[in-house]
């Protein structure tokens, strides 16, 4: 199938339709026949295992262990916890029938009535419930706490309007449920994990973000309070990638999980949970990535470098395939993924440009003239420039370009991260700048009625209180009523 | 929560008790509340990760790719293919809305009526069908085959009598499918696949297997041809392990997947598809543990070390841990995962019991004597057998004794598996041989009738036509009729 970069519509023109154009074209997913659910196809999917690696290798680092429950839920543990059924009963996919039968008209197969579930099972949206259920058998005293799981999942919301890996009906996700003998140690959990999601952002898709707490109208259905990384993409919009909640003893008590503790006395477990989704995705696209394809970071890419010999006669290819087979070698000895291009049933410009357009970060070619000069052509995906270096020490010229790669995009996602944050003083300049774009700093009441007055006369929300920063109080911008501190406000994904 | 050792039933006194009691005490899994559905322990789901990621890496030595696609499947879909929908409509669940609301009568959720799918969906009791309709926009020309596709996913099939691991509702499994421009490519890929499947078993399992092809009764449903491995279990009965199906163009035919072939020609897409699930920890339990718990694999064991202190007062603790410190160093530089369990609330004893239940291969004990005499104890799971060795040199003598665990349980199934192979030339030999148990080799006339027939009488299933071995032409033990050559009958999970 041909690559047709010209099809790519340019950030400038439609942002939207650029990332949706992005994310076909680059092989990344596509659409399934399943209304709102993506297949992720094989490119996309091995960024999304890099990153499962390195969040998994974390989460172990950090003392948790995986394991799995069940895809579906009874209807009637959503009930038990009533802030959370509010926030999921009215996009719940529900199995009520458990049996096919041949149709009677010939035609296919048709529901069997007879096979009907006496209580109805609806897909996971998330664990809570269920876990929380199963977590009663395995809490009797303090001495069975902490209890630190992750699943690896898929869990299914009916969002009406979706966008692939944004908001999907299904999206593939982790979620952490963590059981604790004292409110303070399932505190220092929640901050852990949101550390943890911060640093992965930060390190490996070399996004900046900014770690915050949700106001209560943002919360997760269920929690105590809602802490949340946010990104900035380059149209200026937020985008939420990770939260980790603090949920109290809500599910303690929905399910009846009692422990005794030191003291000798029952008491209700303490409860977080925390997820990352293939919404990560969309973040990784819509913050590095340009009008010739994807930027990947290096510490993500599934091929971080590329080789493409450059020749006209089958002898040509034979030398330069021989002099790049060592470098190959000594690439991947380091860890580092190298593909050699040396397929002849596409031209190198061809090539050229599917690469870039799938984000490699950094690009080889070798043709006759560079092996009369002991030189070789280095294009760097980020910048896309190209420079002719000696062949001699080619392999840690990569490594250390790599390295330089990843941190040049993530201090080029901070910069302009940094210069769109604006202070709003007034309603009017805060409007005019959400309008503009970015994340607006300014005072807050602290009420719902105001965020959602906000939210309504500007499409901006409240994407969280920053652990972070200038802590002085004001003025609210909208009631002028008092306020502990700026928030951050923003248009949001 | 205590180990309670003395409840384990005993292989001798209930094989299917001791099996059950087994996987619960060794906290691999429990029932949850779904019916038919299993919660994956933090212990169990340890073990099913090491099989994942070894498998995942063969996968992908051979070609393959992951991707992911849609859990749910238009109704519609299942139909197209005539004997695919016959194998799985009736145990299939099914989503017929997207929707819950409160009850009117004020008492949690009911399922909103407005809310209605057009069309149902089911959850994939496995995946051919979404992936089919997906290839179909993937594929022109041969120069997009061959299409080397896996996935790792959960899957549902409405089973009636479940078992934890063998047969559950719900499973997690990988499912490869592959798409080719000859039939000899896809028989080649098939083959291919069945052999890593043998591969992982003996190799990492140290499961024995017999691979072989399944008679038309019990091929997929779908498919031309399915290949299998089958293991033998303790209790002398067959459990597939693996499978992996020449589908023919059946798939490419129910969604018309064609393509140009290198004469130019329309043609229909050759297929395969290929599993193996969360059934093998069955495998692998019933395969080598014994009254006193699990006995893992080396390669396999989530812990494959573990380092046990005695001591009466802190000070020897001191000692020996600063002795066993650079043990355990060395051991992980290795790439051996090593306990060191100096938790101060279980007494030896207890330590004892509970590793010996959760089946790690090597434990070593240190103390006071020890320190004096520079010794160290060890047990090997595998034998019970304890030995006093020098401190010197521990590390080395540690690997070296994983590797030889490795192979002592693989050629004590094998010892096993071989020696309850028979061979039947009668009918009543036939019959008594299976009720002793074990493999029975013998002639059938090839007849789906005469199979089922001897199943009904004997519940022994042909569990396959072996590829290797005896290929002598016979007479069929039930009709009299001519055999091509020996099968393999049993009874099975």
């Amino acid at each position: 199938m041909a690559v047709e970069l010209k099809d790519l519509t340019k950030r400038s023109e439609n942002y939207s339709q650029w990332y949706n154009d992005l994310v076909v074209k680059a092989d990344l997913a596509e659409q399934s026949a399943v209304r709102g659910c993506m297949v992720i196809k094989p490119y996309g999917y091995a960024i999304w295992e890099k990153m499962q690696r390195q969040l998994d290798a974390m989460f172990k680092e950090t003392g948790h262990v995986n394991a799995y429950f069940p895809l579906l839920i009874p209807k009637s543990f959503l009930s038990r916890e009533a802030d959370h059924v509010e926030g999921f009963a009215k996009e719940c996919a529900v199995v009520t029938h458990y049996r096919l039968k041949n149709s009677p008209d010939g035609n296919g197969v048709v529901v069997d009535p007879e096979a009907k579930l006496e209580e109805e099972l609806i897909i996971r949206p998330t664990s809570e419930t269920i876990i929380w259920n199963t977590y009663k058998n395995w809490i009797q005293s303090y001495r069975d706490l902490p209890i630190l799981c992750n699943q690896w999942a898929n869990v299914f919301r009916w969002e009406m309007r979706t966008r692939m890996f944004l908001r999907t009906a299904e999206f593939l996700w982790q979620e952490g449920h963590t059981a604790h003998a004292t409110r303070e140690e399932a505190m220092e959990e929640a901050v852990r994990m949101l550390n943890v999601y911060a640093d992965f952002a930060e390190k490996y898709m070399a996004v900046p973000v900014i770690k915050g707490v949700k106001t209560a109208n943002e919360r997760f259905a269920g929690a105590l309070e809602t802490y949340t990384i946010e990104a900035m993409m380059q149209d200026g919009k937020a985008l939420q990638s990770g939260t980790s909640h603090f949920l109290g003893q809500n599910f303690a008590k929905a399910f009846d999980v009692k422990f005794i503790n030191k003291e000798n006395k029952l008491d209700y477990v303490w409860a977080t949970s925390w997820g990352v989704s293939t919404r990560l995705m969309g973040a990784l696209i819509m913050t590095h990535s340009d009008d010739n394809g994807l930027v990947l970071p290096p510490h993500l890419a599934p091929i971080q470098v590329v080789i493409v010999p450059i020749y006209r006669k089958a002898e040509q290819l034979a030398e330069v395939s021989a002099k790049v087979a060592p470098v190959v070698e000594a690439l991947k000895a380091k860890g580092i993924s190298v593909k050699y291009d040396d397929a002849d049933n596409r031209r190198p410009g061809f090539k050229f440009a599917d690469y870039e357009l799938k984000g490699v970060p950094v690009r080889l070619v070798l043709g006759a003239k560079d092996l009369e000069n002991g030189t070789v052509e280095v294009m760097r995906r980020d910048t896309l420039e190209k420079q002719t270096v000696p062949f001699e020490g080619i392999v840690d010229y990569v490594a250390d370009l790599l390295e330089d790669i990843q941190n040049n995009i993530y201090q080029k996602a901070r910069k302009f991260r940094d210069e769109h944050i604006t202070i709003a003083n007034s309603y009017d300049e805060f409007k005019e700048q959400i309008e503009a774009g970015g994340f607006v700093l300014a005072h807050w009441d602290g009420t719902t009625e105001t965020e959602l007055r906000v939210k309504e006369e500007t499409k901006a929300t409240i994407r969280c209180i920053p652990l972070d920063g200038d802590e002085t109080p004001g003025t609210c911008i909208f009631t002028g009523k008092p306020s502990a501190r700026r928030v951050i406000f923003a248009r949001n994904y």
